[in-house]
């Protein structure tokens, strides 16, 4: 991944003009904008302070070699991939970097590496793909005076595979394609595509709680564990591998979203399914979001939900267009059919079928019938394999704008059924007056990325001009607004993007200032010395 | 429920003569064995010593005649509904009894209950319908000098019903039947239906991580929990009430599964669903317990999973049959079928599917063909009907069977399916050799009971002759063994019965020695002073 931006050298997505022409209007932009990012040489990096007592531990542990600071690997583990991050990358300022980055071969490996960092007070930062949008893997110290990034790549095994029992042991180091080319050998899959897939990594998901765009079918990552097994400063721990289980609290569930506060996962058993030998993705058009809403909640609580389903507001419906747009008869075709159908104002929705030829088309034939009757229209495949094939891209397009300068963030919530479009109007309207009052109208929009029985998730994407030299506090102001506007109108802080360093102060208003004293007493029995990635998750006293 | 034994009395369910016979046989009974419960005034019951300065505490917290200290109160709260349990109770032993009952009202009565113990050193037992059978509803002390338990009878209201999100937010007093009614008159159903529905409370299914029989489709009462409000000694628990979050590790997973010993469950949101128009119980007949565990598993993983499933390994298939047979010409017809097909020694199953009546048509036409391809061959209806009409009858026949000297105890435990086989094995063999090296020698029987796509749920039932005067020590020698055995074969120590007393000791086999101390560290943020249902889930230091 390069150093300043998403995924590798020279891989780029461009802004169709239609969709340059949209944002230049609704963003206020002149088209004169520019937003460059420094050259690696240029960028500011602290001096590694690692002690070198702790660097021969280190070593000793897992090879000298496996030890680096490099100022490349330096800058690459000094943030995540959130706004904020690419902010301040893109400007120089690495201000986060470890001071060492130490790569294990095994859970036998990490055991004293965190042994070492626990008492020579080094803050210990796990790193996965590194691709956090809430600030998970910046190498912060807290009360330390040095910090290691944990790179978990050289574990990157499939430890073993349960035929029968269709599930699959894994180290937390296996990227997303990796992973699928491997368990695609043996015929199955794990179904989990965050839109980071190409570059997160298992242990990753598992620390965060990530879900995927096809989780409403496969499960979210925190449905698919079955079994972890964790190092912390105190030893490891070991959670049984069971179906299901009544002996006492869920100690995996503690350790899932403990996103390396608590220790390091070193080996998941995730369930996995037969891979789909069919796969069927469809469009359909909404009069209106609230409409669409009905109808998704319909299906999923008739036992009807596609794997994916998705549903855009009217902004996104528009921004999504035209992105897509060609210009094409075929493009103006289908215009005039959703106007003359009322649904020029409509909303976009995607659902998408995976699994055997029989059953896709058996589902698919239920849900359409179902999608129907709640008013939706149908837009054949090609929106569907469109989806599809972009569905990755969203990380890339961000670079290009923030080329232009153009601020872009994404958040996202889960709410109740009863709550769903409160939190919506609240949140968007939220956004929108916190960046108008500022002067950079923005462009904010939404979609529906989850199905529940009991409720769905909510991903909002919001656009504005950079406010040049003070993007950090621009973003500060909206980033704000909409966390409480979530909190007020009954959504959780996050959905799937996890805590981080950006959500950490809401973890009071989620969970309680019991709840939160509760997860300290967690950290303290398996941390006491507080080194597993400080300052993130639980916020400060 | 009769102090002594399972229902109201004069409820009953007799052994007929064809099974009864079969038992003598298998157990080596004379027939003239006999087994008699004490009267309840000759219950030997210690003296109340609940400190008076207390008793005016709980008093102004729920009003003066909701504590209560009746010998019928105190002996029927003085244990569960466990083997040992009916043994000590029905020999006149309530030395397990608190010194009072406190039924408050409200969540807000509560608190200060929990605060009033907390500071007096007195153990506070919660109690819902007392059906625990691992021993976790006794009055045990710790290192308290007395002990009071917390009947929330009282508690036993629908707070809210959120149709659009399918949520109900419950009392924890709230009984099976009771909250079916009220459920069913809004056209509703949780679909949790243990053995002990009828006298079980919502508060303690949640506690326990309770399965019921119908688990297998509307989901184990862990995967229905949408929200949980607790009270603990040091204060009030809320968890966000949310289809998913990735904000951190789950509290509600760490207050599920507690039995009491963190706190108490004052409110729990749980997922509903439609009550069922049309209900459709089918029996079949595999060849071989291998034969139909391979089918449960395609079912189960292949997405066409009834509601109910069961299967019955040979020796409860002979059982069922001698409990259910009439003697009747279409009984007699029916086996020589199954002799003609080679099922003679062949092993009984049940699919139950609840829902619409397009539903219900559709998925148990596709399971049925499932079952069939796999081996399966249909009995009809009429063994379901009969298993459906008697799902709640096993407790009552155990007083039966203990009225006739004859020991009788369930045990159960999940395993990964490439596992299941041995675990049944291993199991059952080891029940075997403990009770025949005694000169008992037992009928062991097992069912799988819940389907999961890495897995499924064992249940052992086992009788055998009761040694009169080591009843006890009896027992001991058969749980030791069965318990060990499904360690060693991979099974987790309990699918759905929990821990209480009878499994604390196997928790760190369980759960690791560091997964007992993360525990015991929440444990100790919640009830620093141990006020809370000591002695039960985590084993003595």
């Amino acid at each position: 991944m390069r150093w300043w931006g998403w995924g590798e050298d020279g891989a780029a997505v461009k802004l169709p003009e239609p969709a340059a022409r949209l944002l230049r209007e609704e963003l206020d932009l002149s088209g004169d904008e520019r937003g460059e990012h420094v050259e690696l040489s240029e960028v500011r990096l602290p001096d590694p302070r690692l002690p070198e007592p702790t660097r021969r531990s280190l070593a000793s542990a897992v090879g000298q070699e496996n030890v680096l600071d490099s100022r490349e690997e330096r800058v690459t583990h000094a943030a995540g991939r959130s706004y904020p991050d690419l902010v301040r990358l893109r400007g120089g300022d690495a201000s986060g970097a470890p001071d060492a980055i130490v790569a294990p071969a095994s859970g036998e490996q990490v055991a004293p590496v965190l042994k070492a960092c626990a008492e020579a007070g080094v803050a210990v930062i796990p790193f996965g793909g590194g691709t956090s949008v809430v600030g998970g893997v910046e190498a912060l110290r807290g009360p330390h005076a040095a910090a290691v990034s944990l790179d978990l790549r050289r574990m990157d095994r499939i430890l073993e595979v349960d035929r029968d029992s269709l599930t699959a042991r894994l180290e937390p180091g296996l990227m997303g394609p990796q992973l699928e080319r491997l368990l695609g050998e043996a015929g199955l899959t794990l179904g989990h595509f965050p839109q980071s897939f190409e570059f997160s990594t298992v242990g990753g998901w598992v620390a965060t709680r990530s879900a995927g765009q096809a989780s409403t079918g496969y499960g979210r990552i925190d449905a698919l564990v079955e079994a972890l097994r964790c190092e912390t400063p105190v030893g490891g721990l070991s959670t049984r591998n069971a179906p299901a289980s009544a002996a006492g609290p869920s100690l995996r569930e503690v350790m899932m979203g403990s996103e390396g506060t608590f220790g390091v996962i070193t080996e998941a058993t995730l369930r996995v399914r037969p891979a789909p030998a069919s796969r069927h993705y469809e469009g359909w058009s909404f009069s209106t979001f609230e409409e669409g809403v009905r109808a998704l909640r319909v299906l999923e609580q008739g036992g009807a939900a596609p794997d994916v389903a998705r549903l855009a507001d009217v902004d996104e419906t528009r921004l999504t267009m035209a992105l897509g747009s060609t210009g094409s008869v075929a493009d103006r075709a289908g215009r005039a059919y959703l106007r003359l159908r009322g649904h020029e104002q409509g909303c976009l929705a995607f659902t998408g079928f995976e699994g055997t030829h029989e059953e896709v088309a058996r589902r698919r034939g239920r849900a359409a019938s179902i999608l129907r009757a709640a008013g939706g229209l149908s837009l054949g495949e090609r929106p569907g394999r469109a989806w599809l094939r972009g569905r990755f891209s969203a990380p890339y397009l961000r670079d290009e704008l923030l080329d232009r300068g153009v601020m872009v963030e994404t958040l996202e919530t889960a709410a109740p059924w009863s709550a769903l479009l409160a939190v919506h109007a609240t949140v968007g309207g939220a956004l929108r007056e916190a960046l108008t009052g500022r002067g950079t109208p923005p462009a904010v929009m939404c979609h529906v990325s989850h199905l529940y029985p009991s409720g769905a998730s909510l991903y909002f994407t919001f656009l504005a001009r950079q406010e040049r030299g003070t993007e950090l506090a621009q973003w500060r102001v909206a980033k704000s607004a909409a966390s409480q506007a979530i909190h007020a109108s009954g959504g959780t802080i996050t959905h799937h993007h996890a805590v981080g360093t950006d959500h950490a102060p809401w973890m009071p208003a989620e969970v309680g200032p019991l709840g939160v004293e509760v997860l300290r007493a967690v950290k303290q029995r398996l941390d006491p010395t507080g080194v597993m990635n400080p300052e993130k998750l639980l916020p400060e006293r």
